[in-house]
Parts: C-alpha cells; structure tokens; sequence
C-alpha cells in the first residue's frame, strides 16, 4: 500500500515510555513504546510509535527509555504574597503561644501588612523562587489566588503579579480571586459590610480587569459563614465566573455541598466533609482538591474521607496550597508522597491529582492535564525506571527536560 | 599602634551572617558582620569581621549579607543499595498485604537480593544520584552504612562503594558495618550461628581492610536481640571500633540503655525509649539520633521523648535515615522541616541536629559541625534572611554555595 506524504511537525519525542493519563481512574494509561509529535505548541499525536502516522520534523529527540507524563498542574497556590512567616513559625516552635503571636501582629494579618506594602514588582520578585522551585519539578500550569490584599488596590496588585508571572516564566497562570479570605483589621469585625464591599466594588472591578479566572472563598468560623459565601457566589456566577471554595477544613459547615449547589469547579481541603457533601459534590461534578502539605503542617489528624470520595467517583486532585502560613510548599513531587502517605491515596490517583484530576479543578482539562492530541503540549520527562518513583522518593528531583507548549 | 604583617590565607568569606553553632544548645551563634577565613582546607577564622586579625587573600567573596552555616552532616543513612521499592510501595497503597510482598520476595530480602547482584561500580552509580541531591542542600559530610550485602563479599561491596563515593564527590564520607542488620534467608532462622559468623569472620575481615569507622546494629524483635548485639558490640570494642545502635524503633527492648552501656557513640530512632534509657544516654554521653522521616514514611505516631532528652542534656542529632524501605529521603531540609513539625523541635534544636549535634553524634566534633578556628572549612551559604526559613520551608532549596575543605 503506497504511503501518503509525512505530516509535518515540530517536535517529535522517540522511544519514550508514556503516562498518558488518559485512560480510566486507577490505569496511568501507559505506553511502552511510546511517541509524542507537537505542532504550534499543541500535541499532534501521543501514543504507540507503532501507530503513529508517519511524521517528520526537524527536531527529533530520544528519550532514551525514559518516562514522559503529563506536565505537572498545582491547582492551588497562594504564591503571590509578601514577607513569610519563618519568625512566627521560630516562635511557636520556642513556645510562644498564638494568641501572644496574634497580638504582636503574626498570623495572616502580617502576611497582609507585608503584602499590601509590597509593590507589584516585589510580589514577583519574591514569588519567582516559589515558582521556579515548581517549575524545576516539571509544573507547566498553576493556579495562583489573590486573598492577601483585602482591599481591592492591593487585590489588583497580587492579581497583576499572577499574571506577570506568566509572562516572566514558560507556565501557563490561572488566577483566582480569594478577596473572602479573611476578614482585615479596619473591617472592625463586620464581615457582612466585608462581603458587601466584596460582591459590590472589589469583584466588579476585577471582573472588569479581567484578572480574575475564577472566585474563591473561606468558609470556616474564623473566615466566613455559608451565608456570606453564597453571597460571594452568587456575584460571581453573575459576572460569568466560575467558583471554588476553601471548604470543610477545620470543621464541617457543610462547604462541599454549598460549593456543589453554586456548580463549583472544586472543592478544597474538605477534611471534615461529610457522606452528604460528598453525595452532593458527586452529583454536581465538582472535583475535591486535596491538600496535604496543609494537613501535614498544622498536624490535623483528621484525613479527608478519600474512601468515600472513591465510592462517589468524586475526581481528586492533589496541590501544594503553597501558602505562608499553613503550607510553605513549594514541591508537587513532596505533595504526591503525603497524598500516598498521610491519605492512602494509590500511586496512580496521585499522578491523576496533579494532572488529569488537577486540570479537571481548574476546568481546563480540554487543553491540558493528559497526553492527548490537540492538548498543549506541555510534557515531564523523568530518569525513573517506573512512574511509581515519582511518589515514593522524598527530596529527589528526576526531572529530566520540561517541555511547555512544544518548547 | 604599628599593624604586624598580614596572614596570608587561602580565601575569605566577608560581609556574611554567621550561624557558627559554637554556642551553647538554645543559640546558633549569631554573627551579624561575621568573616570566615580559609587556609590548607581549614578555618583560620570565623567571627565578627571587626575581631578578625588582619588577613589577606588571593580570593575574596563578598556574600552580601547572606547566611553562613557549618556544611550539613547527615549522621546516619543507608545511602548504598541496589535496586529500590517503589513497586513495593506501590502495591502495598493498592492493598497487597505486606504478608503477600514479603511471600513474593520483596521486604528487606528483596534490597537485599539486588544489592547481592550489583557490582561495586553498580552500587556506586545508582547512590551517586542520592548523595548528589544532599551535596544540592549543603551535605558536607555524610555516614553510610552496609547492611543489605548480609554476606561478607557483599558487605565488603557496599562499604568500599561508600569509599569510593568519597572519592567521586568532594565530600566527607564515614562507614558504618551493619552486618547485624536483618537475618538472611539462607541462615534459615538462626540468628546466633549468623551473629556467630559476623563476629568470627565478617568483622575481623572488615575491620582488617580498615573499611568500617565503627558497628551498627538493629535491636528489635524482628531484627535481633540486646544478648546478639551485645555480642556484636563486644567483638567491635576489641577491635577498637566505636559502635551505635538502631535503638527502641518499634518496640521497647531497652537498646538505648544497650548504647549507653558499651559507650556508643549514638542510639538512633528512639521512639519508644523510656526514662531509663534516656538517664542512661546522659550517663553514657550518646548522642540520640532522630529520624522523622521514617517515622513519617511508616506512619509511626508514638515520636521520641524529646523533652527527657532535652531535660536530661543528651545531644540530639537529626537524620534522614535514607534507606529503600522505611526512610527514602534524600534531603536534610525536608528532615529538618520534620522535626520541627512532627517531633516539635526548635529551630535551634534542628539546626544544631545537622550540624554540631550529628557530628557529635559521629564521634567528629574536633573536626567539623561547627564555625571554629581549626575545623575543615566546610560551609553552607545561603540565601535567606534569617536561619528559620531553612527549617520552615517544604520543597524549596536556597543553597547559594557549598564548600568543602575551604573548596
Ligand atoms: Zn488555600
Ligand atoms: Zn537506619
């Protein structure tokens, strides 16, 4: 049979072993002869070299046996903020008690002093070490919220770094505006006033800004109640935006199933979640994110209800929820190992949560998160023998290249 | 007053913060203007710039305010290996029984059989990756143990590749025999006849090549018994070899006080030492080594009595116990972080237990752990603002520059 002319492309990657991902819940859907074709940054063809269409490019690399996933996607950061908490972790490590902290200033309170101090030039300067400490691990795409600022300068400010990120660094950003964070000092303990500045001036101008891929909130007794979540949503949904929720982390205020009757991308935390919210977020295909670089720190010792989540067929993701004060992580390879670890996840659930699962969350699994054509092109390469490695080992780095958008 | 000449050194770091962990337990030996002075491999000086003798070099480093520590020592580690687990680690998350794996041949066996298999070159290739990511976070001086050859030829193999390593990487490296570290197959059970043979042939042969710097052992219901290491420990004293052990890991058998006894220079794990044993320790000045990340990796939940020792003044130094089956971790920040978190170590408390602490627990204090006129000039500089953000961070690595004897 006479062959038809070669397809062009850019960039072939030979004799590679794949994860593609794309297969079911538990399988990482592997090829073992594998080959990946990119063409204007997007996957042309991934899957058995035997049968790939014939192709030609002027760059064609061998993998040498090595493993090709997905490019890794952390679907929950605070990245964006200014100073750190070191001191105040020094301190509660000496014995200083909290609320001793609290009243000199500590807590979330001076992650906002110093973030409404710092200029947008600061906020990327100092996120950039976090961020090419994710990228050095294969990260392609992050979720980056805003929720240091609380006034809306300020929220404008982390919001305009997350997008410069993008610019300064080969990743793909998705930002999310968390202005229902928690409640600033001049606020005087008026959360609904809060929320009504929220929903009436800070959302809408955002929105207008465009800086905003989705909205986010707290809902938690020392942040905000359903109520006043479900006012946040409510402004969101009307503005076109999509929605996620900090939910069930500390105690159950029945976060999941609110995140599921406003249709919510995802789910995050939900330690405390019950049967019922897992029922709800299962019928509204909303994904849960779990963050165990959080649980890890804070030493909760309640774990998420992964069983249950399973049972519902409920997509997890896994995140780093890099943040100053609960989870200065800055590692989706360390994430990966607590998810096996502290929740029992499979090795093959982990490698979903910062792909498939993780661009699920994010609503962005029609461009990224499996090794599928007309996907980006965004690739990990790993000197591992098996995927298996990549969840096992603590502190070891085997990324070999990354690759985003075909380069 | 007439200056005299200016001594001539080989380099000098000014313009540094020092941490020279020279003080007492609860400071790190601040310096805020310090300088630190190089000569044959050695310190000539580290303290304040303005109490340093006036000094001259052909190399001058300015290091604009960034911290200087002693270079990481990792006390206690089985770097040496062949093959890994992760398949191991990836069945027991998918619910195989650990009975079935160890039926199947895996367990310690398994460790065991590849590094049976593996030549010397082998062993060395696949450690260097290991040794290359804690050279990456500062590690200056590292301990390696056999342990996995569990025959004389093989055990041989591992030690001279953990003397090889020394040569492959400028970097220092001391060698611990753990014959006595599990029971092989082929002695069928009888863990006297096995202990009869590590002292009659395999220690004497061992201590002959001058390949082991002291003898370990692991006292434990599944491993052997305080009267078998006991024997160990007395055939070692004789053969001048200072020892320690593999203490009260997963049970109470008294191997602290075991430690104390014959003078070791640590007992390491520890978590289920009593008030007995820790007295004993004090008594006996060892050094106790901790190692969270195997207590992480198992899931243990009973953590060492770190206020008896803090109470009792025994040293205590941090690990990461790196190892195939309960501890693959390669990095002491990451072990730091753990510490601090699970075992609720100070800052202090951590960094002196990578530093000051685990050479002590070496028995190589007059040679290296701290900032001090006549140890190996071995530093760790870092980019951050203050000593905390070492222990506080998960995933990121500041390391500027490491130097080894003064290079
Ligand atoms: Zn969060
Ligand atoms: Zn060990």
């Amino acid at each position: 049979m006479p062959k038809g002319p070669a397809i062009r492309c850019d960039r072939i990657w030979r004799k590679a072993r794949l994860a593609t991902m794309a297969g079911g819940r538990s399988d990482l859907g592997m090829v073992e002869d594998g080959l990946v074709a990119a063409r204007d940054g997007r996957i042309l063809y991934a899957g058995p070299a035997g049968e790939a269409p014939d192709l030609d490019a002027p760059q064609v690399e061998d993998c040498e046996g090595r493993w090709i996933t997905p490019g890794l996607i952390d679907c929950h950061t605070h990245l964006v903020f200014g100073g750190d908490r070191a001191d105040e972790f020094e301190k509660r490590l000496a014995g200083v008690p909290y609320e001793e902290i609290a009243r000199a200033g500590g807590g979330i309170v001076s992650t906002m002093r110093a973030t409404r101090a710092a200029s947008e030039a600061d906020l990327v300067a100092s996120a950039l070490p976090r961020l090419d400490a994710l990228i050095a691990e294969g990260v392609t795409t992050i979720e980056i919220k805003s929720g240091y600022g609380l006034e809306l300068d300020a929220e404008l400010r982390q919001l305009r770094a997350a997008r410069a990120l993008a610019k300064a660094r080969p990743i793909t950003v998705t930002t999310t505006f968390l202005g229902a964070h928690a409640l600033p000092p001049e606020a005087a303990g008026d959360k609904d006033a809060y929320i009504g500045r929220l929903v009436g001036e800070m959302l809408p101008a955002i929105a207008r800004e465009g800086l905003a891929d989705a909205v986010d909130a707290f809902c938690e007794g020392i942040a905000f109640s359903p109520e006043q979540v479900a006012r946040v949503f409510t402004a969101a949904k009307a503005l076109g935006l999509p929605v996620k929720l900090h939910a069930d982390q500390l105690s159950n205020l029945h976060g999941a199933a609110l995140a599921a009757r406003f249709g919510a991308l995802s789910a995050d935390h939900l330690e405390h979640t019950d049967a019922a919210g897992v029922a709800a977020m299962a019928q509204a295909g909303t994904a849960a994110v779990l963050l165990p670089g959080a649980y890890y720190f804070i030493r909760e010792t309640k774990a998420p209800p992964v069983d249950l989540f399973r049972a519902a067929g409920v997509p997890m993701a896994l995140a780093t929820d890099c943040n100053p004060g609960t989870s200065p992580l800055t590692s989706l390879l360390m994430t990966m190992n607590m998810g096996a670890t502290l929740f029992r996840l499979t090795v093959a659930e982990c490698l979903a949560g910062v792909t498939r699962e993780a661009a699920r969350a994010l609503g962005m699994l029609d461009r990224t998160g499996t090794l599928e054509a007309g996907k980006a092109c965004d690739l990990a390469i790993w000197d591992v023998e098996r995927p298996a490695e990549l969840v096992y080992r603590m502190g070891l780095n085997p990324l070999h290249a990354r690759i985003w958008s075909g380069r």
